[in-house]
């Protein structure tokens, strides 16, 4: 696209001497894959480091890690003593959480500071933050009085707030300097930082009161102040603000980084958009994992015993719920009795108004995190919900009340089961596509009423509505 | 954290008459209430156009599109009306699709053209696919044919791929150039684009070879050659990679821009992260309506009749199954009129392990979209899966049990019940788990098998278990 003709007017605001960026470790990106792992084995059994340390010293971290949580335990530890501290460091971010706190309690406090000190302030805090209390300590002492204060100021913040998921590396300057100056406050403070994105702007108490994007300091005249060309209008988040919060933001605005103010305005922090990225799959785990009656801290590597205590209230729930289900059928012993063939539609009716409940759920579930869906206008989903579940409960009523007629000989047989099939479709949808709006209203986690609550709850409409209508029609379906 | 020290020994390479990067439009940011769209919606039917642009006019354009998407259909017409063409197409992406839709067919071609013009490649792409193919040619002809020309090529890519999602605007410079013809480069490209992150590196036939991040371009000295101060392992795509690998791809690597080569390694254009985080959405809302039975698109604004369509045949394929469980039940209709209670217990076990093997199955495929579960250590998660269902499987069976044989009176009743409870939860719990890794070994979409047919199929194994586990003790439980 470019090309520039020679046209060298003007002069260089760097010199030769200048500050050359750090040069990221190893970039290269490979796939990992059954063949290479197995290579990687035998070399580790053989105890083989400077081949090893050949193979891996290019590769990005993110792969390295990857090879290294493939391993068993041994050949881990063989390779992880491998590692510089600046590669062990980058690879330890990269390792699932249980692998690394595996490695973590194999190594001495000393070691496990010198790598937090290469970390990021936001990464080295979540590293911390994993540890035994004691060994943080240790670590914490270890370390440089610089990198340790910052570390323990973030500690203090919630984990899911945006003072959790920031860091504090960032560049600001002054709104009464000049761009030049501008350019070198970048020179100095790029040498920790391997991506500047905004240049922020401050004044004398340090409150946040501008922003500029890197490039303006490529194309404006260096002698201009900073207050004259920074965009005023920005956007920040306050150290308390939730990080779902903080998520939407982003989202909404296409957001690369925002600044963190505290509670009296003054800058303290960056969050980036890779850390969003993070709150975003975890929010969507979240969904999922309330959806179907669990919670996403499951996927965090719990012990068996942690995941059951997590699940059983809600397990036990639903069985409570179920257990009105099996109260009506109980109340309706006498029709069963009669017409033993009730008993073989009974599952399919519930498992289909279910299912049909579950869906209308998960997808307003979905509707309300994404913005399709507003509550301001929530009879749009519940209309189109009622429309769809009209066309669905009708196939369904119709295939499963013809079957049901012809299976039992009797055209009003297959009338009750076709119509409670439909009816309860319908009522399941309307139920499945209210609850989540109405718990968000009230200011509850729409997800988790989607889930176990709505099946259980449309098994005892279903089953109700069934068994009433075959008890009324009694004399005509026996 | 910077206010510089006076020491401006360098000589500046921008001079006073340099370009002024373009002031992004209105990017106050506020919360859209009741209150004030009550107030916008009075100003609109009194037609105080003026008025509204002054509250307007200031604001980002994702909270315009906010107030446009919740007005009526004249309101929004007469306001959208008001905007210059530059602020109606930033506001025009903001809206919801069917809102856009609409306001599109109001519109004459040509004043489509102009709003497209002022868009970004990508997002025009978008646009213009969006409409009637007719309107879209007399759009594309209206354009600028340099505009139209880049919109017509992004358009032969498919949707869901790295050329369907990629823009063609980035800046490039050649690998002999020196850093401060490259520093032109961004200043005469920069006036298209509001950000730029990194600086591509092509050679002679315009392929790519290496990239700068922006900031190199600040810290180098302007006379050294780009080649020399060049990343060259560079992280490219293919136009015609999956969407979804390449969103695998900036989750892995933390990137915050990708560029896009074609088939003989030529540069063509570049993704950035705010595309991805839409991809990762749209990908998160697919996984959520297969686990149901149905389809993402069901989000996507579909009349009634097609999302009944998209869900039809997997409700028809539950009932199937579903009805394969009633033809068991009719199987045992012999013990169930003896032992009429059974019918009771009979909803409660195959809810709650048709629960348990939902929560596996959610669980698991959440973990295989975000690499906590791995194919290669298939193991891990079928054995805690097992260990923690024992747990709830003791649980309920020890719950239900208790109650069943308290309520029929004899102990044989609540073995039957509790034990049936249990081992359907840990078959079902077994089963979720292997499913979901089995079908993404076999290439299909783990969570397209994760729904109602976990659930249907549990009805089956559950219901057969109880009623023969009950007809072989009928004789100690009637």
């Amino acid at each position: 696209m470019s090309q520039q003709q020679s046209n060298d007017v003007e002069e260089p605001v760097v010199t030769e001497d200048a500050i050359s960026i750090p040069k990221p470790r190893g970039m290269k990106t490979i796939e990992v894959d059954d063949e290479l792992m197995q290579d990687i084995r035998e070399l580790a059994r053989e105890k083989a480091g400077t081949i090893l340390l050949n193979i891996l010293t290019d590769l990005h971290a993110a792969d390295i890690g990857e090879i290294v949580n493939r391993l068993d335990q041994e050949d881990r530890e063989f390779i992880f003593n491998l590692f510089d501290n600046e590669t062990a460091s980058s690879v330890l971010l990269e390792l699932d959480p249980a692998v690394r706190q595996e490695l973590l309690e194999l190594l001495p406090s000393e070691k496990i500071s010198n790598y937090v000190g290469f970390l990021a302030s936001d990464d080295a805090t979540d590293v911390v933050a994993e540890l035994e209390p004691q060994v943080a300590e240790e670590v914490l002492e270890a370390m440089p009085k610089e990198d340790s204060a910052e570390v323990k100021e973030l500690l203090q913040y919630a984990e899911d707030t945006a003072g959790g998921i920031m860091g504090t590396e960032f560049v600001s300057v002054h709104n009464n300097d000049t761009i030049h100056r501008a350019i070198r406050a970048v020179r100095e403070q790029a040498k920790e930082q391997q991506t500047i994105y905004h240049v922020y702007v401050v004044n004398d108490d340090g409150a946040l009161v501008g922003m500029m994007p890197l490039q303006s300091l490529v194309l404006t005249s260096p002698y201009r102040r900073v207050y004259k060309v920074m965009e005023q209008d920005v956007k920040s988040v306050r150290t308390d603000m939730d990080q779902e919060e903080v998520a939407v933001m982003f989202r909404k605005y296409d957001l690369i980084t925002v600044p963190v103010i505290d509670s009296e305005g003054k800058l303290v922090g960056q969050i980036t958009i890779d850390d969003i990225v993070d709150v975003i799959e975890q929010e969507h785990s979240e969904d999922v994992a309330r959806m179907v009656g669990s919670d996403a801290e499951e996927l965090e590597h719990r012990s068996p015993a942690q995941i059951a205590m997590l699940r059983l209230p809600w397990v036990l729930i639903t069985l409570l719920l179920e257990f009105v289900a099996g109260m009506v059928v109980h109340f309706f012993d006498a029709t069963l009795s009669k017409v033993i063939l009730l008993a073989s539609f009974m599952p399919i009716i519930s498992a289909l108004s279910g299912n049909t409940g579950l869906q209308s759920a998960a997808i307003v579930v979905r509707g309300i995190a994404t913005g399709h869906v507003s509550l301001d206008r929530w009879w749009q989903p519940v209309i189109r919900q009622f429309q769809t579940t009209l066309i669905i409960g009708s196939v369904c009523g119709f295939v499963l009340g013809g079957i049901a007629g012809a299976w039992q000989g009797k055209i009003a047989f297959g009338l009750v089961v076709g119509l409670s099939m439909f009816i309860s479709i319908n009522i399941s949808g309307f139920v499945g596509t209210c609850t989540p709006m109405i718990s968000k209203r009230l200011g509850f986690d729409p997800a988790m009423t989607a889930g176990p609550f709505e099946t259980a709850f449309q098994d005892v409409i279903g089953i109700t509505l069934f068994l009433s209508m075959a008890t009324a029609m009694l004399r005509w379906i026996a």
